[in-house]
């Protein structure tokens, strides 16, 4: 594995020149980068179209080929990303804090890079990009490891950002690619503790479970949302009806849609069937009490832990907003909950108590996402507790340390 | 392992009560347990006495004994720990940020409790109070394994922090302590995601490198310092002797102690002299260069590496300030890292060039301490990068959630 140590060395190295750079330098070197890929679009799309036809020869599944597939359009779209990534502030230098202690020490607490962010990630070429520039803004080193499937769109894509960075005076060793795909080359990463900083898995839950398992490295766990809207006793019904829609078929194969929908017993035979008639494209599977009111398949205990990514919800009537909260903090992933209700004390209970990055009142769980809450950009939603929750955006890629200026103190 | 489960899972229910719990409510339970242990030191002391004894027959060094043996003074001093911490602020509940997003979404990024925190510790009975107090002021509940040296004290610590509790109101729950010290337990411990939110080893390398390793719940990794102070050209030469000196003699055995000095050759043959006659009871050790102007031992590549915690300091002659950055940066261990200069450009290099937690100019290492940066108290000191770094007061033991209040907002 000596390959992939040599790269996340030179990582290692050019994050030490990273770390004090202004951010004017690491802006125009994003810039330049953008404007490489579109000028080297069309070597980028036949690397693609290697990718393309080998997945279709291996009879993937037409979603998969979709998220694979590069276009000039799309290829526009990443380096538009570039772009906004370079207008965002440079959180890099900010002093959180600052105080000076009784003995004449001034401490202050200051932003600075992670140091080198491993990036493990499945099919989507755009990851490379995208992940590259969040990284490179906040003054970290890359090192990218995606999957097999895109392997010769990534390896075309991170020649033509290290050839732009290069030629903008910065170092190009910054972005790394592992052009081993090989599961033995990824777990050989995970356990880099020294060289790699951080790693944040962007995946299916399988890739994140085994980087979660396999992992020596602090990890950022990312992306899985098996998240619920409440109906309580006191919701307003029709709006209650809008946000179940908007949470599950906006787009049901991201992490921030409803998987599950509780409904209070007092409002049940209201609610149902008007959902159920506006869900008409939604396959339902629905405890007892839910079946006695509207069709639906069977709900197994399985059901109310699956993230379907699909047309698909799970529905149970539930007593009270407590046994709501219960089943939320039983069977969730700490994303993106939701209460519908015009109740104060109802709404500022299921605040308090339910244990998620994000929580809601009357609104659609689809709003957890960096865009949506301002922040510019993000690279993922962390559902763990430590370093980050939520949406990820650039000061979720900075970690602080202490500066300590004294004129001979000793304790 | 049912036993660690179900403390564990009871913690887990216990912290959804702390969560929503007002400041003084957390404080009324810290006073009474103060009381508690100073009125039932007695029977601590009788079941410490087991644990001496015990050590005593398998012929353990004086020193560990030492850590190991209560005492009247030091109960009271567990029970001045928790009056402290219930005198401090609570970080809980604190808006970190809020914002009135275009589309009439209210964002705000409340702190809240992490849940349960997992402490791995060792021999030293006293952080059995210690971290139970800094777990609960922060409105976590707290998992406590022990080393088996301390079963007995820790077995009755629990025992009266919880009576307190439950006397006071406050859920006992909310204090676990695993008292089956085999190994099997303790890994059970650290594979418990989603019962268990954040695991805080407490103790040598040994343990920290086991918890690292076997973990898959999110690590805060503590405690090794390999620290060094860097005694530039420009340097203050009286100065710098005692700044060793602080950093090397005021206490061997604690991780911000220094472990290497560093020093220009263009003034080693001033400052070597020096230093060796102040520094007249520590072991050094050194490279040639150091050893053609002081009596010193030969340093192997090994010394550079090690963490001493003893009388005994690794010397070397550099060339520049970049050289000593360069070795800092690859033999440190990220904690605490000094540089003694009257030159601006070389201490401004070194604040932002060294990566580590603590970087001083002028001022030993030493200082790296929760009281010494005013934060009140400290659980540990962080050489990792991840949520936080150096000395991790009451803030660090917390994270944040996104409270949205909406007003039927869809996407």
């Amino acid at each position: 594995m000596r390959h992939v140590l040599e790269k996340a060395q030179k990582a290692k190295q050019a994050s030490m020149l990273l770390a004090c750079m202004g951010a004017e330098e690491k802006n125009r070197a994003l810039l330049a980068m953008a404007d490489a890929l579109v000028a080297n679009a069309d070597d980028i799309l036949a690397a693609n179209e290697k990718d393309v036809a080998a997945a279709k020869e291996r009879g993937t599944a037409a979603a998969m080929i979709d998220r694979l597939s590069l276009s000039h359009q799309r290829i526009q779209g990443m380096a538009q990303g570039l772009r906004e990534v370079a207008a965002l502030r440079d959180p890099v230098g900010e002093v959180i804090h600052g105080t000076l202690r009784p003995n004449g020490l001034a401490i202050s607490k200051q932003r600075v890079p992670l140091g080198v962010v491993g990036i493990i990630y499945e099919a989507r070429p755009n990851v490379t990009s995208d992940a590259a520039g969040l990284c490179l803004k906040t003054g970290n080193a890359v090192v990218l490891r995606g999957g097999s499937d895109a392997i010769h769109s990534n390896m075309a894509i991170v020649s033509v950002l290290r050839a732009a960075a290069d030629e903008a005076g910065f170092p190009a060793d910054a972005i790394q690619l592992i052009d081993d795909t090989s599961r033995e080359a990824a777990t050989y990463m995970m356990g880099l503790n020294g060289v790699i900083d951080v790693l944040i898995p962007r995946g299916g839950a399988g890739l994140i479970q085994s980087v979660v398992k396999n992992a020596t490295v602090p990890v950022i766990e990312t992306g899985t949302g098996n998240c619920h809207v409440y109906v309580d006793e006191f919701a307003d019904i029709d709006m209650a009806v809008e946000i179940i829609h908007n949470a599950k078929t906006s787009r049901p194969s991201v992490c921030n849609a409803a998987e599950s929908l509780l409904v209070h017993e007092t409002v049940a035979a209201e609610f149902l069937p008007k959902m159920a008639a506006r869900l008409s494209n939604v396959e339902l599977r629905g405890c007892e009490k839910t079946r006695a009111i509207i069709d639906a398949k069977e709900a197994t205990e399985e059901d109310y832990y699956t993230e379907y990514l699909d047309y698909i919800l799970a529905v149970k009537v539930v007593g009270s907003v407590d046994e709501a909260i219960a089943h939320i903090n039983r069977y969730g992933t700490k994303h993106s909950e939701a209460i519908v209700t015009k109740d104060y004390a109802n709404a500022e209970k299921f605040l308090a108590q339910v244990d998620a990055a994000a929580v809601y009142v009357n609104a659609s769980t689809r709003f957890t996402d960096g865009g949506e809450f301002g922040f510019g950009a993000e690279i993922g939603i962390s559902t763990q507790k430590l370093h980050a929750r939520g949406p990820m955006g650039l000061e979720e890629l900075t970690t602080y340390k202490y500066i300590i200026r004294g004129g001979g103190q000793v304790r």
